[in-house]
């Protein structure tokens, strides 16, 4: 695949990053997924957040400040956009104060994406949407078994509904690790989660996924083993499709404040970036990032991470699905 | 009624303003409104909205800023907390992602608050609220007929739905005014708003309230007319009971930044505070102050005018209320 | 001209405002203003600027807050998108670091839009681009002549640059009201000043444009006078084509604290709202606003401003070219 | 007196205003008012203050924002570095943790600049400092009698202290007025106050100044008579030797949300400067500016508003003082 | 002890963490320590402070971000409010601009808390208040014998005030270890300090503290041994009981800006963590944590950490209480 | 030298340090290098920014958090005031909107002050200013052979500008390195940077760097390597003198978001400290530190750090200068 035969983002000697039109780092706005290997996409869905919402936004601010994004991973040496073909969607729809019907239209967006040929990246909006991609991509047929998950998290998002603290929408931005497994999406054995932290609501908070098998690394257990022995264990579980999904309160608040329930002690960019690049090489199906909740950090610091940690991802999903589709 | 028998603020030479617990107004916490005759409260409710949600921090936020209020009002003389017993009752119940339950859950709230006596002051949340308080204020027995309403806002809350911008729920801060004429809570003739502003979705977009009777004084025209004017009509209406809702986007963004939907050009608040000292007097029933999403503006600016006029509102529920239980 | 002829807004049922890429208004993006009357555009440009620069991100800040503006003008019942073909052509082309490279890139730009029929629609910058959008329209045949100034703006841009307070380039943002009547793109006779406010150098400062017959209504003769008379003097003037310049410190920096220096006691918005609807039918033939910076105001309510009067300002533009056009 | 026998602010070709050393209006820094007709200087005192200490910040953001002033004010035409000699000479000492001491130091610093000829303009610290600054111009010899205050502020500073709301020391930032008059520093006649506004402790909160003689011109009662029978009232007043102090708190918060207890509904800026101008003439023997609390508005918003006032009142204070000295 | 005979926090499904009134950990509040083994309360003292007073408001803000805090040590497993009867009792009385009064007061009020029984867990204020608790606990009967420090902390709070930098009270934030060694409260040999860096005004300034035997780790020699070698010291030190003060500076100003006196460099939240858990098990007969000023991170990020390490430190001052009393 | 000899710091019993003129460290403000050792300056040139202009307000910013520095190196035990006479000179000349023109005007201040014997401590302004200090220096006779840089940074500076991205100025704050090699200034043999990262905008972005030798370490090498192997590298290039070279954003942007590139995923204060306290003894010839851009950390907290690394730095070219002169 040649340079001029793919989409390239708008940076150059005619193109000042500081103007235009604001896309997923500077690609071009196409309407629909329609030949493209990666769709970047943003899904602006909040209505899954029990304290401070406004995720909505996030898509609209992480476009801004992925302005600051190039084209090569300066460790890595992958240069993305000279992979696969890749552009700027838009945003799924979703309807305000109906959160069921909101997620149906999730679905089905990427439903189409997937059926189409197009693997996703996409922005958050609250943790609620992994649930909904995985189905669309289910529905769509890329997902054909259960996927092995891989969520840098401060929260395992396996919260009990019934019985439970609340009587709201069972499909929440802590219930989707436990809906995924109960619905075959997820495989808990290939699954870990990373930069789990905060007081919980009881001791027993998170057996649901320990008995399934989940690898659970606690924070406090991270800076025991270090990320290497982190990347190790992802490597390990990576032996089919993985879905790599980040809330972005996975990282410490003081980096990364905007977000809806922000949990101190986290992980340091420098870490979710080397831990990242551990994983180039893997086969990604899909990528998101979410909680990043634009009106809570309007310096736009949290965006300008959340951007990066796209690119990373992107850098990942890009391989595999030059990969899938016998490029490289 | 005297000094000592009543509930009185916590501000003096051993309740330093700045210590101690955040109840509104330095006001005792009580668990219910038995007892009391005005009930301050917080509705934490904002799943009706649809730009930047975070308005169910409002109350939180607005009890922290209450600190700065003082016992008498300046202008009229006015000292309520002499006047009636009134107290902090905390928050209504709200059920995140599910607005039907919570719906229902405040209109119950309000109206054991009704039937118990109590008259409310109450702090959103987003605007959706004042629809809930009168179905709970009717179902509670004081509110027997429909009811005249003094609206500040720089937005109608008339929006059609059928047919409309969205597929959501039909309860939403949009369409308080609509919903409330349509079951007989409001008195569309004996109505007023104050401050509407702001580009319009169609040229006809009001056209259901100006049928209805309703009185609506846009910021262009009261740029004409004046605040005294503003006074004048509103008495003309008030030959019965009134409610009074403030939605703090009445008032200009560079005063009150913390709220969803911005619209530049709105009143100052010494207009707002001339107008409603100007009411003092009439029958009031209850009110409301809405859409402070703290969120948006951790400086506290927009709570600590939120909490004047709250204040402000106080001394005339205050004084009606004791007018009707025969105290003054 | 009818709805489905012409470009609208993507706001209703399947576009919400707060998603979606963000161009001017969420009008469509286009590649070039061929076929639009109005061109909507921004000019990233702030190499004029002397205390703090930053303007450049302007453009990017205003497309983003402009989601908050609809269709229709509450005053006056305009509805802009009805009467033209109006869109987002993206930002003019600059060169940091090269000042005189850049002028005439931007002068160029606005030459050819000028050449192909369609009327500018600018959003800054700094406030050195008025100059060149009028030596851009002269250059393309739409300005035939020297057009009259409606200038919004706390300086009066005629600052003496030989043996004057620096010896950097003459084209800046304090010098195109001089430059522009030195140059005859604008007839000082016909035009006027308002909110001219702020210390100053020397006691003869603005000799210039009192003697070229300039009418320069400061901020302390604007209180005397008040908004209908300043209406009626341009008015007055307005009888030929008019260039419409709002530098957004015109306003009070309380309002728009978002700009390279600021001069307390600046115009509300309110009043800035009623004078430009007051303006409505006369023959304006392009129009910027300028100063918007972005970095010292990232609450964006600067910008939100800055979106309104733009709305404010198409309303007028686009009656004047519809007529101009023969479809009015 | 001729230009060049005097300071002048350090603006012009090679001068750039946001360059060096951020002094009061760009003005020379020297060690001690020998030989200056006005010493601007600061005093960062802020132990007098209840609710939000940190004003003794405020100097040094005052003199970062008062960058932005130049040599004449538009409105009257008065250039007050070519009427008196001028300089900053740096801050006044405090002793943190003492107040007693901090006061006798501040008082002794302003009786040696009274002693040696200079008249203060100072910024604060909190409002305690005027009553210390009163007490320094009597004993150097400059107060021979007591003298009127011209006092812009939402607060009336009379607070009763005994049997009062706390037993701290009496000497604070709500006292001043009281002590003055009863020192014999204040006439209480020929003294007004402009703005007071916010809830009251008590009805008969201000009957000291009320039976005192001294006239309170309330916000509410302001919004009736506006600025011109303000202007009148105070020249009424001026019939003899005055002080002009600013509480930075009389404007409204939105304006100057940086001070310590901000009351919704205050003045703007244009009414301020208004009223300002209108005094020019006046016999001013002294001006103070406080409040500024520099931590709670890091944007210097407010800092700027009151480098305003301070030149402003310069102006006024420039010529009283050149006037005195035989110069004009 | 039985989980219905405690107080629990207000979180559930009838009690969302947005919603309520604030108190800490959303704890009951209660009139008195009386039937308490811990007492949480706030001590809004801040006259103490050199730099920016401000930290009066600490206990407020840290009250409203410690509602994100729920039930169990995620890393240790400990269940606080299952071990000890703990409940919020409001602030200690202070007296602004009286230093000595309040010292008194808050002494008195420390005394009579530990005379009942009750263990403190305190938010400062500024970080004179460890001395005026000891002095408490001593008066009150818990503190028998001079106790060992653990104090996380910028500075090492041994100021010389004899000849030193200032004349004001002696009793301040920067001397509370050299008065509390000199008045036998402390034990030296059994303390130490953790984080100290920034530079210092002399290199011997804290040769006191060094001759007096208290271990001092500075940043510097933190960053070669690591947080285990730090449990380990402090370990060694705990034969006895201790007291543990944070002074929220000890963390990074990147993590907790919202201080008076920020010192580059510091501990990171993960450090605080690991370290305040591997203390799990000593004999804490207090604890407090200081210098959280609310007006310098309106954004609450330092609050919300404050509030975490509050949690942590509960955990092991509610198992030392608990062994105490007998119950484990 | 003795301390009575040279300028110290004003700091002490009568020199609170949030009081007086805002100086670099609160030393003297001299009006030019004659007699310093070290002269500490300002260089508020941004011209040569690409995305976001500002850091001409960068050294108003660090002088006033300057205010938090004191004497001694709490690690090394430096006293730098003891060991070298120095003083703050104020800012270089700049002339806004003329590149070149200031560009000449900074290197001839530098030449005059290196003339005179003087070694330069400056404050950018963006990081064009390294190489027209070089240049100064040089013409000034302290440089008389290429000389080892160690830069800290998320950029190495090095663009290609023929054929390259942009059309402006060759001299910029991404080309100095590049120039300063191909101008003899630099040996890029004995030159380290430490702290690359960020995307690039091609895989062959740094070869011009590589080629000729310049040690880079990226942050993912750090990672790997850790701080005492970056010392032991730059300890072995510093066989000659050096040039210390700081750009703020070498450090990761939660720590100093005012800057006009953010790279998330950069240094650690503490990490930065380490190394420099690392490199005390070397034989340094100037230090700058550069991209502080004020207006976008109006929180000051990234000048706080910015005047932490200056004074750092200062304890190195202090003793540099002392061994130089034959003091030490």
């Amino acid at each position: 695949m040649k340079n001029d035969q793919v989409y390239q983002p708008a940076i150059g000697p005619y193109d000042q990053k500081f103007a235009g039109i604001a896309t997923m780092m500077r690609l071009p706005h196409v309407p629909s997924p329609e030949g493209l290997d990666v769709a970047m996409c943003g899904v602006p869905y909040d209505m899954g957040t029990f304290m401070r919402p406004g995720a909505r936004s996030g898509p609209a601010q992480i476009r801004d400040w992925s302005r600051f994004i190039r084209n090569v991973n300066p460790a890595t040496g992958i240069a993305p956009f000279e992979m696969v073909q890749c552009a700027d969607i838009g945003d799924a729809p979703v309807t305000p104060m109906n959160p069921q019907a909101s997620q149906e239209k999730i679905v089905e967006y990427f439903a189409a994406m997937a059926a189409g040929g197009s693997f996703p990246l996409a922005a958050g909006g609250d943790h609620t949407i992994p649930l909904l991609i995985l189905r669309g991509l289910k529905r769509g047929g890329i997902l054909t078994e259960p996927v092995g998950i891989i969520q840098f998290d401060a929260h395992s998002d396996v919260l009990q509904t019934e019985g439970g603290v609340f009587d709201g929408d069972e499909v929440n931005h802590a219930t989707f690790i436990r809906l995924g497994v109960e619905e075959g999406l997820i495989d808990p054995k290939r699954s870990i989660q990373i930069g789990l932290r905060g007081s919980q609501y009881s001791v027993d908070a998170n057996d649901f996924a320990v008995d399934a098998g989940m690898r659970m690394i606690y924070q406090h257990e991270f800076d025991e083993i270090g990320p290497k022995a982190v990347i190790k264990e992802i490597l390990d579980r990576a032996s089919g499709p993985m879905y790599l999904t980040i809330d972005i309160d996975g990282l410490d608040p003081s980096i990364c404040p905007g977000t809806g329930y922000p949990e101190p002690g986290g992980l340091s960019t420098r870490e979710m970036q080397m831990i990242l690049r551990g994983l180039q090489g893997i086969d990604v199906i899909g990528v998101d990032l979410c909680e990043v909740n634009a009106g809570l950090d309007p310096s736009g610091g949290t965006a300008l991470v959340a951007a990066h940690l796209l690119f990373e991802s992107l850098c990942i999903l890009a391989e595999a699905v030059a990969r899938r589709k016998g490029r490289v």
